[in-house]
């Protein structure tokens, strides 16, 4: 109902369109049955739908059918009846369970419990991230570590509160991880799934830099252990993608980066192209025609390719700007040809966004 | 007429839509009955419309027939032929022409007038509280008051021209909004009206700062009863929405921004998502890889996030800039991406900003 | 063909259209004669065709009648044979051809060469007043006149270059006015064209200061007078408003502005009262909540005013930018709200401005 | 396939056309022969393609059969059949295969590699352009050549290895270039395509760089001698342009601003006048109304073009900008012109973008 409210002229092109070419696919986030329900209405049959979709509304069908005759005590004695099936049922089923309310947060009330408990992890441990590179906060920190310090020796790691803060929600994702493992049906297809990548990606600095921490030594002066130390604390800010699995926004954006891969290369090769072409000409303007009286902005190329991608986007921080008659003239041509070339791909990328959401 | 004139391709789609969905819609912005008279002439009867269309279709046939009905005088006969209606129909007539001159701008030249005059004194008020914080408008007004003061005590609020200005202007739209309260056909659904809230939210503030101006004295030094009139004193400039009752453009931005409530979270995801990631990495980039030789404005990730919405959204003011290379790309990516990611979701609130309109 | 070849779908909206209500337009920028075969082809009627539209088509074809008959010695035989005229039919016949050719850029070769000069003369008068301004060239004027004075006393205008050349422009300007109001058919609508009142208000200023320089003299210190001619002077720039006779890009953006009020309107209130909410609340935030330590940038509305729209059009000047925490909050849904509310009324333009192209 | 999942509605407007008009173009990107198919299935004919379309089928419907028959032995045999044709074949059938492998970079594993390689060279020329501004490589490469002085005396340019790797992509851009015009079928043709004036352009004046530091001597002290060379060395970056012929995005975008060379000659038109008019206003506003206290950044009409264009395209680097209330009002005006103005043009060149992609 929803859907076709807004999409009733799409739905009027696909419907062109299947009778042009003759294979149909689902209309993203609308459910499948009442969509089959609509096909049938316009008399068109499963067989005209892509062969991905096909199975995508089997599988909805015999799940529908699944869940009633699950919750029929027939269904459940039918199962039981098979041998050896009375002690592997209660054991799976409660694996599917968990399967369900792990990774569908709107299958049931504990599955959105969970969800919204994960999603409030990631923001606090974001927030605490923030927060700890404020120097106020990291006066009172070493405060504190220096208070530490005079009290008792210690070089634990993450006495302080933020500290605490983050090795409780890294536990959390570790936990969360491990039995969202445990109970995937399938380990292999787990593993290759990039949300789960990412979630890994996202938890084993942690685990590096306490190790790192522990052999070095929290009070090493090494400063290039610190600098590991700090890339690696900056890596938690991954963490935030592990919002995607709870916001369908995200995973759409994803899934149009993906798609869209042709444009962004485009995307990237309109501006490489036109930076390459205008910090060099802008170069020459600003800087090599007369090198006394030279803008020393734009001394070099890659100088002034930072002046081309600031001018091109129209951010124009104001840091460097040519001072020359025909430097201020190429930098207009620069501008208006930034907001032409980058419109195009863009448009195209919007394209693909509004397709997959 | 005009509406065809526009948006002939529109009413094409909608047939399509009905003819495969079955409910058809009023659309926005026009009359009822030349839509009905479509309808026939396109062979769809009021039982094709949403049941909501149906009840205002409804209302207006009947409305029409009462207006033209209350001005024939067998139907005022009608109406006074019921026992006791000869007394309550004057005064019943009465108000509902009042409540008409006060919801309805075209209905009649009063409206009109009422309604224009309501706009000036928006207009008036707002253009005092702009002048009022003007250094020599300030200035006047202390000396205005210092003369005051030594020519006789005052702790009057609003001997100041701009402050008699502001009281006119308050006690319209009390007097306004106790009429409007007073005509309203049901004063439940009254109250619960966004514009009705809007108003008393708009007009409260005053009363309470004169309260407070009165029992605390205006000469006050105290610094935090200061703050509070301030805060109190610039609700006034939420007078301006009241505007909205008198622009259609207003009220469609208010319906769009109600319906676009999933894309403004996805567009505030976004940002904060894109926020997070490229705080942190221009932190760790400008400030973290080497702290002796770093840029000081990167300090903190939130210092860092405010650079992060002003390069995405493509104004830099130039405050903050990156100035090593790494940081220079990241910039780079950053302002890209924000383009990006602000148009996907932008789009789709301009578009139900067009089906609203 | 270049219609169809562009706008191939446009015309299936039109035909849809045209059965649902009835009346048909000419397609902008196409053939008359073409689109009514194009109808014919399509089985529609002149009948279809909207008044306005059925009388330019019938003055096309009358056109192209006497077009073809006036060249025809038959048609000038029976024009002579009227009683009378034989006299008249010369001199009307030329007073059309000079219409034709001041009118009509593309009628003739003439026509085609007077266009071009007149285009010459606007750019080159826009060049002289430009380059009047440099310092460089103001040095040597000055010089020039001084020699000017020692050698003997003048006080007649326009003996620099820059003065000659915009004495030629403007006689240029006066005498094609002139010539174009003798010839044009009617007198009264004429005069009421709006590129016709344009030329009238961009010719007068220049006689107004050479009227004023020659009754106050030319060495008068009096500012007031300076200041004047100095705006008198720049109203020449007005002259640049001609060229839209040459340019259809130029006479589509005065149309479309001209259909699109109601979107300019609606641009211009939803930009009033942003500027009127965020103004008032960052002059709060930046300086009204903490006096002392307060950033002076914000001290008034106005002042603020002008940070509003140049955050909100994402142009970012850096002259004005919040400092505190709440300010900066602010600043990130200022600009946001800027690009979604600038973006709405925008795109109505621009697809008003695709109609009329 | 990949065509119509993207582009089925545009497949429903080209055949609306097809009915309306009679004649069809091939879409881009699509492969001509299914293409065809498709046509057939739709119950059209070749005939109803544009002549050019037409002659492209027949070539690729030929191609493909000589690339069939080629491959056959009997084809071969036939071949050889001829008089005289066993000498001629094997020498025209190489010239062939050695134009495919240089032009189509998709027919074969050697024309790949051919391309990367090509592709790589432009990249790391460009690379060491940019390189051998920046300051530290300059001060590398000075050194070294006063090395190389104090050594032996050197004239000879190309000594540093940023020299050595310009003259190793130069030769490598040469001798593809000759390849390429001894194997083309049409000298005179090959001489004519756009993509082959860029090349020799860009080719040519590394040679007169070349030639020039040969007879000047490298340690000529000469100004003028050296801002020709730097000007000459910096047009090297046109190599860059050499990628369009390997990335199809680069050269749609070529054909896009071929055909919108209209739009974009509107695009100037536009910009010119609105700076024309705009900063003739704000000189006068910010400059001319005052000359006491005026703005010194608006001094003349050419720097507030400046910032005219600066401000229109929403860039504002803020090295210029109002300062004045009548100055601030008219630069917001400029800020809401220049982004209405710019996106109506930009919109029609999108459309031609997509149209030719």
């Amino acid at each position: 109902e929803y859907f076709f409210d807004r999409h009733s002229e799409a739905f009027g092109f696909i419907l062109l369109y299947v009778r042009g070419h003759g294979k149909l696919r689902f209309a993203p986030r609308m459910c499948e049955l009442s969509f089959y329900n609509e096909m049938i209405y316009w008399g068109l049959e499963g067989a005209h739908l892509e062969y991905c979709c096909q199975r995508r509304l089997d599988d909805r069908m015999s799940d529908t059918y699944t869940f009633y005759s699950a919750d029929e005590p027939g269904a459940l004695g039918r199962d039981e009846a098979r041998p050896g099936g009375a002690e592997a049922a209660p054991s799976r089923r409660w694996l599917e369970r968990m399967r369900r309310t792990f990774e569908e947060p709107t299958s049931s009330l504990a599955a959105q419990i969970l969800a919204s408990v994960s999603v409030v992890f990631v923001i606090v441990s974001m927030v605490v991230l923030c927060a700890s590179t404020l120097p106020d906060w990291r006066a009172a920190a070493a405060d504190n570590r220096s208070l530490d310090d005079r009290s008792r020796y210690s070089a634990v790691p993450g006495r302080e509160p933020s500290g605490i803060i983050e090795a409780i929600c890294i536990g959390w994702f570790t936990a969360e991880c491990i039995v969202r493992f445990i109970v995937s049906k399938n380990k292999c297809e787990f593993v290759k799934r990039p949300l789960n990548i990412i979630d890994l990606l996202a938890i084993t600095p942690y685990y590096i830099s306490v190790l790192m921490t522990v052999f070095t030594g929290e009070n090493s002066q090494l400063q290039r252990a610190g600098v590991t130390l700090r890339v690696l604390r900056m890596m938690r800010i991954f963490w935030v993608i592990k919002l995607a699995r709870h916001f369908i926004g995200l995973q759409t954006l994803g899934l149009t980066l993906k798609r869209c891969y042709r444009e962004m290369v485009m995307l990237l090769v309109f501006i490489c192209v036109a930076m390459a072409i205008f910090s060099a000409l802008s170069q020459l303007l600003e800087h090599g025609l007369d090198l006394e009286t030279s803008n020393k902005d734009f001394a070099s190329i890659p100088a002034a390719c930072w002046w081309v991608i600031i001018s091109m986007t129209t951010v124009g921080y104001g840091d460097m700007y040519p001072i020359t008659m025909p430097g201020r003239i190429l930098g207009g041509v620069c501008v208006v040809s930034g907001i032409v070339l980058l419109a195009l791909p863009i448009t195209f990328i919007y394209h693909s966004f509004v397709q997959c959401y």
